[in-house]
């Protein structure tokens, strides 16, 4: 699910890919289209600004320093793939008294080693990714863990139904369509329903303040266990620090406490650019279909990662880059400056339809629409019906199955001849992952006999007709 | 379910106890019925044989060791209580070449901290309890780790059904009484159905190989989660081991190994018995209802805790010595010795009923049908029937609800007047552990259109009646 659309992961990786492994995938990638020659590393963008005649040219000046040499080159365009998580966000306002903490603090991105809470008494602020990774981490020594969550989170497993992996399962086009054209109330209901199925949220300490709004899941296969053994306690917001304690809101309670780890999550910004090119106001950027700056004289200026989608981001970067290369070159043209304003514009007022899951924050988008959309102005988009006829096993692989991101190399520019067979053998090459001892396994003398039993039973049926 | 019958834990304990602080229980109720004047510590029984009058006294002579001074004494009654985990069982014979081993291998036994594996090759042996913790904490540091198993394992959480304590939704009257009444296969078809909710052990590498006898289950939050992100590879048997790397069995595969852990299990022995008292031969002992030597001539000898349940080991033995101390003082008498002998011998047969769950080994047995028996000679067992006439709501919770050990102190001798009101409030002692934040959730509007349309739903069936 998280590959390049025309580079699977190798055989002997495992479903999900711990971090070294990942690194190892980006490199392969990068040697076997040859990009290293085309990067320049360790080099600071300090400005890009409009060219005099940007309004002709759509030529950007763009100063970088490198080795302690600045430096002006004049491109014809820019791609900005700084991301969402750039600037970490420290919320020390909002937490009174922390000046007068004498224990250490500090934001998830500045932690390394759980060694540092060793038999520490430990807050984490924030019950996202990081904040659960660093709870579950620091539980192993620490003398006692607390997360802090105001608004809640949905938790859910890497291992999914039977032991399959959740993305695979989650995200397919049947249950993108599903979700997407049922009233959000029976969408938020069902998915609810999902996920207490697991733990229920409320007795975990857990649950949505507001299960109307789409947050961003947090995915943890061991936060649950650490909480019913007691390793990590879940609590409300914290209403006061003093000098070696905290007091949580809700019923007074006080704890005392020696390191508090904000996991408060990341801004982004660009300061490299004016802010007549992006502006970012409220956790936005005027972008059309959150790549282009939708006011620009010139379409030579893109914007790449700077969505959180309920999908991989490594093929949603990859299909948006593939879009806006096409802008760039002029394959592909842009709206007129008014439509993409009011796309923009619509966003910002984030309005419900009634339909659909609902996000909590504009820059977030579903996975299979977003990335379905991108394809239709490249012409990568699946035919689903033409498939249908032609190779219904793939059909049904790409409509029933896991969006896998082969499914964007089947037809169109940049078209992959692999990506067919990629697709049918995906849980083939899943479950050999994992499959790495086997046992010939004698059939259960019951499920025959219930295999003899339900024939006989449409057998019956039948002739009863 | 795994307190003392009479003693609950204390109410901010969590619904699983780690090892600290069920040592701290143990001392509280050591403490609270003033056991410590009672017990001798540090001191090593070196043998335990019958007195030249035992036909008539049935008194033991018993040779100890205390700070190096040994010390003889006559006892009227002994009771052995050193449980199923005595002796590491480490069976380098079967392992050809692990002489020629460079690496470090050692029993799980000796295993303390998850620090010597760092960055080493790990190769763990054995999936059982221990040998699926140990790989986990490996997992964490090391560079790479193997779980060898020959037989398979059934691995399963903590976290149950919707977050419930698995233990407190498996061992129910009412799903013991399921289980114990329908056929074998039924049993065991719909116990790996269930197993595998979860996880599919087959894909995971982890099937049993014969699961037609049941073995101890693995309980363990982590596993799954560690062979999906490729931390954990389980392998079949290991066929040679050589100067610094291990071969497989089964399709031909070398992996380097640093360290080698068995996991192998124990043994257990009485080398201060004659084996006139008490033999041990193919890992069992003669025990008239796994406590009482079938042939002595008094039964003033009881071992406690030699039997592996699916149940709590704490509610067990105390059980198990309500009922012996009650034989040691005379109250209650043992049934003749031929009897005994008989029950002894089927036992040891193990041969399959055709109904309920079958063993692997003869050393096990179903935890509420076994209690229940001690219960019976002690006239302690609750009486459903009459409960259902008296206290309704009390039977139902007897049945339907987890066995917990208050049960047991409902009636007869040592009953408890606490237990009714911890068997009712259970369930909310046992949510109030994790629900350490709470939120005022505002109701689904769909749940309540769901509500009114089931509600119209009945009205209607209900008129048309």
């Amino acid at each position: 699910m998280s590959c390049y659309s025309d580079f699977p992961f190798p055989e002997d990786y495992p479903n999900y890919v711990p971090n070294a492994q990942f690194l190892e995938y980006l490199k392969m990638y990068a040697n076997h289209f040859n990009l290293l020659k085309c990067i320049q590393f360790k080099t600071k963008v300090c400005s890009v600004t409009k060219r005099p005649d940007f309004t002709v040219t759509g030529q950007w000046d763009v100063v970088t320093l490198r080795e302690g040499r600045q430096e002006s080159t004049v491109f014809d365009a820019v791609m900005v793939c700084t991301g969402l998580l750039t600037h970490p966000n420290l919320p020390l306002d909002s937490f009174p008294g922390i000046n007068t903490f004498k224990g250490q603090y500090f934001h998830s991105r500045q932690y390394k080693h759980p060694d540092i809470f060793k038999d520490k008494r430990v807050l984490v602020i924030g019950a996202g990714n990081s904040g659960a990774d660093i709870a579950v981490e620091a539980s192993h020594v620490a003398k006692k863990v607390f997360l802090s969550t105001t608004g809640g989170a949905w938790v859910i497993s890497r291992v999914c139904d039977s032991g399959l992996p959740w993305d695979m399962v989650f995200t397919t086009r049947f249950q993108s369509m599903f979700r997407n054209s049922l009233p959000t109330a029976v969408v938020t209901w069902w998915m609810a329903r999902k996920m207490n199925s697991w733990f229920n949220h409320a007795n975990y300490g857990l649950v949505l303040k507001d299960r109307t709004q789409l947050k961003e899941y947090v995915i943890n296969d061991e936060l649950p266990g650490r909480i019913i053994t007691g390793r990590v306690l879940i609590k409300p917001s914290v209403k006061e620090v003093k000098e070696d304690s905290v007091i949580f809101s809700g019923p007074p309670e006080e704890q005392p406490i020696d390191i508090i780890v904000f996991a408060t999550g990341y801004t982004f910004a660009f300061p490299f650019l004016d802010e007549t090119v992006v502006k970012v106001e409220n956790d936005q950027a005027s972008l059309y279909k959150y790549i282009f700056p939708a006011h620009l004289e010139k379409p030579t200026l893109a914007v790449i990662g700077l969505i959180g989608s309920l999908g991989s981001m490594i093929p949603t970067g990859e299909t948006q880059a593939r879009w806006a290369v096409r802008v760039l070159k002029g394959v592909n043209n842009l709206p007129p400056r008014s439509v993409m304003r009011e796309e923009v514009n619509a966003r910002k007022e984030n309005k419900p339809t009634g339909f659909g899951l609902r996000y909590s924050k504009a820059l977030q988008s579903d996975y299979i629409p977003y990335i379905d959309e991108l394809l239709t102005y490249i012409d990568a988009k699946p035919n689903l019906f033409s498939l249908l006829l032609t190779d219904p096993r793939l059909a049904l692989a790409v409509f029933f199955g896991p969006c896998t991101p082969y499914q964007f190399r089947l037809t169109g520019p940049g078209k992959w001849k692999g990506a067919r067979n990629a697709i049918l053998t995906q849980w083939d090459r899943t479950i050999k992952a994992t499959k790495t001892r086997t046992v010939h396994e004698s059939p259960f003398p019951f499920a025959s006999l219930l295999t003899v039993f339900l024939v006989l039973l449409v057998a019956i049926f039948l002739f009863c007709l």
